[in-house]
């Protein structure tokens, strides 16, 4: 079980590193302050050049899809090699769109170079590779808890050689960027089948009649705009029958597959967060003078810092751990694992945050420092691809199955979960 | 020591909780939902004429300027009672000023009417009494720790009648507000006097040649827009010798008197805003399905509600306490446990409105709820008017005196503090 | 609702704490030390003449039966009166007993006093008062959940004039002392009955033959002699008919009424071990040096130190609030208060002897110190008289019904309790 | 960086557990009750026979000194293989005895085997690598802080050809075994020298004259007789000149080589209990009822197993990583490791048995089940070979040391540590 860094791997992240460092975090300022610069919900010019210079730097460098683990279509990394990646690329907010690697983009990618059919992954994939285009998955739904997948809603239903969409979708990611032209939706075909055997995805352009971004909604005060989680609506959208993913009925299947790697990278950019905020911690700590002492020397500081360090390592090694299961065992076995490090990590990650808020007082929660920006984005990592009371419920059952034996299947209808 | 809700105040707290349900609550979300409605540092009409409205009734039911206890000028109430009524006022974002019971004018008002020379009275006290304009506090400061408050670093020169004011503050609470007119600014007076004797208080009027605001500071993502927290530039600001309050080097003085009750109406409002997290916390828990049950029944929700009733009720005891105190023992006793409250309080209302996010899912963090609203303001507070830990520094040395004896003096080197 | 310390309670107050300092922590250590002087379940003399000496001036100077609120049988002190008192008893193991205050006799007395029949009084509630014998409360038995009292399966048969006892009790403290002449018996009388009257409380001489105890129960590894947390075997025990306590079917509405007090004096003795566990942390945090600094100034130690003062308030409030709605408001009411403190008060007590322990190093765990002792005890406060899971949902569901509306019904399904 | 099991491991651990499970398991139950039957510090000839017997067996299948990673005279594992096993003998009071791999052995042998002379390796390393005696290591002495180890003041004086040793040591674990034969004891041989190569570390025979075992140290109320942790005096104590080991002034580098692995092992062991308490709290979980229901059903329960799984899991991985740092990186790195694992993984125990513990109720903290003696033993590691504050600094400081710079050297004046 090597969870180190592998030879092919140390050169790589090298490379990453120096990129984020030499060529990403330089502009990053500049890009992040031309939002809002006029219309909130279009890239400026300038942004567009910014990060298309980004893309094109990274691209010819070989920096590119480093998370698709197929040799051919992607980088040929492992779970655990990109993993170190991701970390990197979540010290910044921009830099792992540079390399391609950004969600949802990279879970779309997956599904369509799973599941995708010859066609689809021409239209689609190709140019989602190629970074021309962007792409969002809507499966959150308003009003219902969409923690259990089976509470989904939205209808598709076949007309003659089309699907006809009715619903509502919300807190899609990704949605509001004007460069995003195709929606993976989760939708409900067959209402009167078996629980887990209902649902399919479809693929849905954002440019078919019928359907319309509502508003954006906010992650605390942030839309996060252009990127925006939109509120959507689909009235009578009509897409061929062919958009549909592998088939109908399919759609719990795909998201089964798709939510695992998702999980992990999320996890690793949010490691990548903790350390950033640790950093900015410890530069506080000792460039920061009160009561005539160096913050680092006041009270319960570098406990904190120890603290910090502890739990990131460990919530390192617990990714790293996941992402070999998700490479060398069986997708359900590794399940449960990512369940594990997706309740784990954001608490740790948030924390540390949190954290470094406190050291640099008002300006910890200003737009001076990064950090209440990542604050927010953190703390919505509890809720987003599931809340961690669902992903503890599901660490919780399996470690009580070889005790349950043949209580099992009433235990089953305390702990139905998707 | 009696904490409970006296007589006198029984008939008067049942006012301000029909005032708030009845009269505010109906209008808070159309008075927000103007905010941005054209420039965000100005009131639209709508927005002038609803505030207008409540203060008018408000003021003409008696329901008015609660929290100053001098019977004459104010309401005659205790510490204890007004903190009843701060509860109140805390669970919604605007009722505080429809009372004129808001900060920062509140701790201002307070200033002026135990410090203030009649002249100061006349021209600011009474205006701001009549809810006519109004103010801010100027204290903290960019680049330095502003909660050892030795280390304020702007600079007032008497030049002949006039004090010249340089520096720059930040943090300014309602400095946006174009109502603001008059500002409290602590400024160093005398950098060569003992440590505490150098600051004085000055009042420094918003249309003041010399003194911009330069630009709104942000809590978390919010600008707080009209209210603003802003960053302010004093260059050769002039003002008349006589708008000292006091007289020079009495700033620290002040600050001591205005601070105390200040933190305690922060933490009844926060104690407030814990209750109502609790309550959409019990209401979303019943009215919310996942997995075939009720949210109420899965997991350990019922402790999470079950540890906020514990908390919240501790946490309102222990400030009734220190209200109490306040008005019953020496300043220099209550300050610590003003300190406790203010460590203590804070931490509570934030970990509940943090669960009611994570019960809420993403509409927690949204904008269809105000717990995201709520979490950023709450967690201000432990940042506000002195972060926890030196807070928490006051409440440990303080234990720690009658065990220290003659180590005392070579204590002190280590526990200094404002 | 008046929490302070009464006029009449102050000098009281002030004798107790004399009495404690003066009389009772002197012999306290040779006390103890004689427990093992040959048979561990005897008392020896010199412990027989410590103990005698104490309740004799104690008495002598009216500090006595003070938990009895009835003024003519007892001290006429009110609930928050008696906590006060009992928070003073809490920084000694033995000074609870000198002022014949000490548990589960306590408890045994208010059931005699308020339930008993007057020749019940006359034998055994009399020489209770007097402080001439002790006595014991058979409960919680071993193999089922006893957090569940309608779980309790010993059965009490009725033949003739005799109820015939059978079954199984543990944890019975106090049963191992040697002057335990009296037991309060839960058991079953009517198995086939609604589930909350089939309980019924039997007085059973410790000489009644059928009756041993098995082996004592270690909490920890402690096994308290000679007090003893008793294992007991009731194998055809037989009292007569009038032993029963008010008829049979009450038990479960005796133990309701018994349970109140008791859990509140356990809280407030709680808060006097955290109040002794925080002063030694004080003591020894400015006595001990290591690298060169007192403890008190190396890391977080004084954060440990506020945060322990800050909660001592908290829960010191809260729990002199449960007695006030004790004396002031109906028992139903102040049962969730009571679960409240139950919860909330050890946890507190908890953790601030365990912080302890930790800034004494190995001595805080050594027999050279009384905090590892505390630590045991506290810590099993958090199992008896009801787990904390157990209270907590009590408040939980307590929150939650006015929420429930016409949903009560089935969510009574859920939430049966004692 | 391979922290999984090596195919040489794979036999062994399944050797290990099978030897645990079928042989040590079903003989701990009587062995650890023959304790206190007749003298507490003397072997019944029951036990002696049956760990004789355990001994025998378990040198005979090759389950021997597996902690020595010398691969002539030990077993050749890494530490990373070792560490596996360690976990299991964790599970168990008496395994890692039978398996000669308990301390403090384990760490005198590594002493002896690195830095001991022929001759002091034929006269004690035989014997205890045998099997054949135990030893104890002097370290902690009362009155001082000794987790700052330049604080010990045991002194020994060369006289002509012999040292003279005066002072006092307490909490030596295993002095109290008979089998004790042999004890390396840390004195302070130059106190004028620099203050790091005062120390020296010199073998003492138990049978010295001037020599005593005063008392025995209660860790919480046990003594854990027979092995016990002795309080004892050194009058006078004369051993050779060559007792030294390494020569004078090597105390300090001795005792650094010695505590690494030593606290690695601790932690393994710990891993192993926490693992165990799991499966306890588990067992319990599904087979208890209360209010008709089964515990894991009830309340947060289940989220307390999973928490659990999550944090032995980043525990396991955390103390593996270390003890591939033991191998692959110097010790100067590890150390900082060893400090994480310190700190963290007796926290995580702890907070499982005690959550085991809550599951159990009043049995929980009984002699009928292991959870009580595990948490006491569990509880002091945070306190044994250094408390978490030393271990928290070490890695604050170490964090921070990047950041010092040049203001390193006052930094070090403030976090001067062992």
């Amino acid at each position: 079980m090597d969870l180190g860094i592998s030879e092919r791997l140390a050169p790589l992240l090298a490379e990453v590193k120096r990129f984020v460092a030499e060529e990403v975090l330089p502009v990053e300022g500049e890009y992040l302050a031309e939002v809002g610069n006029g219309d909130r919900w279009q890239f400026t010019p300038r942004q567009s050049e910014i990060m298309a210079a980004l893309k094109e730097e990274a691209r010819s460098r070989g920096l590119w899809n480093f998370f698709l683990t197929d040799g051919e279509a992607g980088s040929g990394l492992n779970t655990v090699e990109y993993a170190y990646l991701a970390e990197e690329m979540g010290k910044s907010h921009i830099a792992a769109e540079a390399f391609n690697c950004s969600a949802p983009d990279t879970g779309n990618m997956e599904v369509l170079h799973k599941y995708g059919s010859p066609a689809q992954q021409e239209q689609w994939l190709k140019p989602l590779l190629n970074g021309e285009i962007r792409s969002a998955y809507a499966m959150t739904e308003p009003g219902v808890a969409s923690s259990d997948a089976t509470n989904i809603c939205t209808s598709a239903v076949l007309d003659g050689d089309e699907w006809v969409i009715n619903g509502e979708k919300h807190y899609v990611s990704g949605a509001g960027d004007p460069r995003c032209k195709i929606m993976i939706v989760m939708v409900k075909t067959d209402p009167d089948a078996a629980k887990h055997v209902q649902q399919s995805q479809i693929l849905v352009p954002t440019d078919t009649p019928g359907f319309t971004n509502v508003r954006p909604m906010n992650v605390f005060s942030m839309d996060d705009a252009p990127h925006g989680h939109m509120h959507q609506k689909f009235e009578n959208v009509r897409v061929p029958k062919d958009n549909i993913i592998l088939g109908p009925g399919r759609g719990f299947e795909i998201s089964q597959g798709r939510l695992g790697p998702g999980r992990i990278h999320h996890c690793m950019r949010a490691i990548g967060a903790a350390e950033k905020a640790l950093q900015l911690m410890c530069e506080r700590s000792v460039s920061r003078t009160a009561f005539g002492k160096q913050l680092a020397r006041l009270g319960g500081n570098v406990d904190i810092i120890a603290n910090a360090r502890m739990d990131i390592e460990q919530a390192r090694l617990l990714t790293l751990k996941t992402a070999w299961m998700m490479d060398n065992v069986d997708a359900k076995e590794a399940r449960v694992w990512i369940s594990m490090i997706k309740t784990a990590v954001p608490n740790v990650s948030i924390r540390i945050v949190d954290q470094a808020i406190q050291m640099f007082g008002a300006l910890g929660v200003s737009q001076d420092t990064p950090l209440a920006t990542m604050y927010m984005a953190q703390r919505t990592l509890r809720l987003a691809d599931g809340p961690d009371e669902v992903h503890r419920m599901v660490v919780g059952r399996n470690e009580l199955k070889p005790y349950m034996a043949s209580a099992m299947d009433s235990v089953n209808a305390t702990f139905r979960d998707g």
